[in-house]
């Protein structure tokens, strides 16, 4: 297995799934030092692609992904890691999930992804 | 909402989920009017970047994707799609998810999404 990290510049998507209840939390990018550093640490490492560095998901919040499994795409060029999401939290806003608006049949978004876990402005300051 | 098709390119990264099972069947990407043929039709577009243009998914498989809901992220560069999956998997090899192979510790890869669902070999010719 070799993973395809040249089709993005370096960078392959991965989808971050709660490993309990199936839940999608959010999407991101690894490049080949940020999936070592996961692998290597069990906790997931990404590349920000407007810091232009690699980041330990919830090095400021705490809120760290523990990773449980990880699967490979049938073209080795997308990753999915089941985690664990310590604090119930993965969306820098505060909600559980990034994905917590539907969009409507009339182009509406309508939350559905319950209350905020955490206040972003008491974790990341202001 | 204004999705940001900027990032990379004109094309944003769409998360396709089974809408009952929660299982994670492939990731893929849309441009605009993959996006909005997606939305008039109800049917997954995506755009192929191998290829360079749209495709309907299922369209020479019949194996359609039905869309049942889309979540939109924090940041306005992804998309969710909770889909029906015609004729019961997703990925071109014939399993039901693309993402058929679990990443184990010592590097090896174990298949875990059971059979095949289809020979590709009778879908798609040879």
């Amino acid at each position: 297995m070799k993973l395809d990290f040249g089709k993005q510049g370096g960078l392959i998507p991965a989808i971050v799934q709660d490993w309990r209840t199936g839940e999608v939390l959010m999407v991101a990018y690894l490049n080949e030092e940020a999936f070592r550093l996961t692998r290597a640490t069990g906790r997931m490492h990404y590349f920000s692609r407007s810091r232009q560095r690699i980041w330990m998901k919830g090095e400021t919040s705490g809120h760290v992904q523990d990773v449980k499994e990880v699967l490979v795409d049938c073209d080795e060029d997308a990753l999915l890691f089941k985690v664990e999401q310590v604090g119930g939290a993965a969306c820098h806003t505060g909600y559980r999930t990034c994905f917590f608006r539907r969009l409507d049949a009339d182009g509406g978004l309508t939350h559905v992804a319950g209350e905020r876990v955490f206040d972003p402005e008491r974790v990341y300051g202001t």
